[in-house]
């Protein structure tokens, strides 16, 4: 079974950890966000992809959930000392792959070789794909005017209210190699639960991107985990933007927002919250297949948990696709 | 008595440390080769600057002489991890002064008054100066062809001999504002014992700086502490460097090298080492008045010591001057 995974930051990559846990390297692979990224201090940082890095190469802070397990703030300290901007926390082992990043970039390397460097060292067996090798910056349309999506999210807190998203370069970007391939190949597609209006739909507005998962409708499906249980998200601004989207945040609108396959959208399947089960039948309406579990990764073992009801749930959609089709 | 030193890396932040300990912040400026300066990993570093610095706020490392205290190597740990160049070792504190002075130098900002606000957060009395905000790069001609100044240096050990020196862009560079205003109106220059082919020659080298240094001869003396003893330097490639120039490296061929200012040269005064007291006879030849004292530099003490002595030598140059004048 080939399986693709969709990620943003921190819930993204438990979800993509669990995954990695139980399917061979050579099955999974991921896109993750890159919409995030941005230069700071003259270094290219990448949000996403270093919390799917670290998380899946078991180096990240078991804490916070980003940046690394052991990091120390001595460069940071410097940066305090003299006055410098210090709202984005660059920890010293953190900054390592900054600056090799940084790099290799200067050098002539593209993001998805580096990122492939980077796995390798990391012995990572999953392919980890930034979802471009071109520049796509998030915009943040917000009470306090336009902010890049860092601004809005670590220098204001997400406290600026929202009206809207622009992804700067997206029209002009190429999916990065291997990425529709991938899509193209897979069996099973997984939207992580991730934040849809940051970290998905920056991936899914890469041209080339949604065909190639509605391609082999009848041999694939895709399916969506909730980040959102009982009108909040664990982590991040996800119900926030859905309420000032006008927007009620549930589980049933992130299924709305991606839409079922048969209307057009993308998802053939739905997992939500324990918690959230009453929306199943609105679900359900929307011609979406749902599963309902327990979502909340606590510990490494909700993540496999989680991580094999996907895979499990995926099975059983492919074969009851099959026996529609025959 | 108003004093600038001139100064490369750590021989040179050692003397100027002393002075600083003597003389009131107002009456010293110290003018710093940035030709060393280079971009690693995106990052703008300027050793000699750093070093000077790092000296003068008492936070530089008491073992190497360069780099600082209370150092960690969290950051190359992971620059090595991924298999980048570790050869320029970069500590997590020092990084923070890079990464904040490369995003003033993005911010439009220039080298001096970004040393200018490092120096006052680190509550350095004296001015502390680039000698040029221009980019000026010291290649050395060697057995192995064309090298810029760090790889030479850090990455090739000083292995390779040495035919020559160029100064890349030196031709185009202006003074740093406050260079010239502060050399038109000393009393005393100091070189300090710093490496006279790459620390000192390419201060001089910047259009201007030796008029200003030559100008109002009478009112003012130019002393060079010798970085050389009995054939050999404290640290750096200063002496090796003389041998492959085909000069032998001594005291006296220091003195030669700057020459006297009776004959178009810039020195006065020439202090040097006891142990080298037999060259004092040569360096009267040359026109160049002398004093000999021990000019090690093992401990703080030494450092007062010295730069004690060199106000002292400086003084009766002075005086000696008003009276041939009058």
């Amino acid at each position: 079974m080939k399986v693709v995974a969709l990620a943003g930051g921190v819930g993204g990559a438990k979800l993509v950890d669990g995954l990695a846990k139980i399917l061979p390297g050579e099955s999974l692979t991921i896109i993750v966000n890159t919409a995030d990224d941005f230069d700071h201090f003259g270094l290219r940082i990448c949000p996403d992809l270093d919390t799917v890095c670290y998380t899946l190469a078991g180096s990240a802070n078991p804490n916070t959930g980003w940046g690394r397990e052991g990091e120390t703030w001595q460069a940071m300290e410097t940066v305090d000392q003299l006055g410098g901007p210090t709202w984005f926390r660059l920890g010293d082992r953190d900054l390592g792959t900054h600056l090799e990043r940084t790099r290799l970039l200067k050098e002539g390397k593209v993001l998805s070789e580096i990122c492939h460097k980077f796995s390798t060292k990391w012995e990572i067996a999953a392919r980890v794909l930034p979802m471009s090798d071109d520049r796509v910056a998030t915009v943040v349309h917000s009470s306090e005017g336009d902010l890049l999506f860092q601004d809005y999210f670590v220098k204001y807190h997400c406290e600026p209210q929202v009206s809207g998203f622009y992804f700067e370069g997206v029209d002009s970007a190429t999916p990065a190699p291997g990425v529709l391939e991938s899509l193209l190949a897979a069996d099973l597609v997984v939207i992580c639960p991730s934040n849809p209006w940051v970290s998905i739909d920056p991936i899914l507005a890469v041209p080339g991107i949604p065909g190639a998962i509605n391609d082999n409708v009848e041999g694939k499906c895709v399916i969506a985990v909730s980040p959102i249980i009982q009108g909040k998200t664990v982590k991040g601004p996800a119900a926030k933007m859905f309420l000032e989207m006008g927007i009620s945040p549930s589980a049933a609108n992130v299924a709305v927002h991606y839409g079922s396959i048969s209307s057009g959208g993308l998802l053939s399947g739905f997992i939500l919250d324990t918690l959230d089960e009453d929306q199943q039948n609105a679900i359900h309406k929307l011609g979406i297949s749902s599963h309902v579990r327990n979502t909340l990764m606590k510990t490494p073992t909700d993540r496999i948990n989680l991580a094999e009801q996907v895979i499990e749930f995926g099975k059983l959609l492919l074969r009851d696709h099959k026996s529609a089709v025959s």
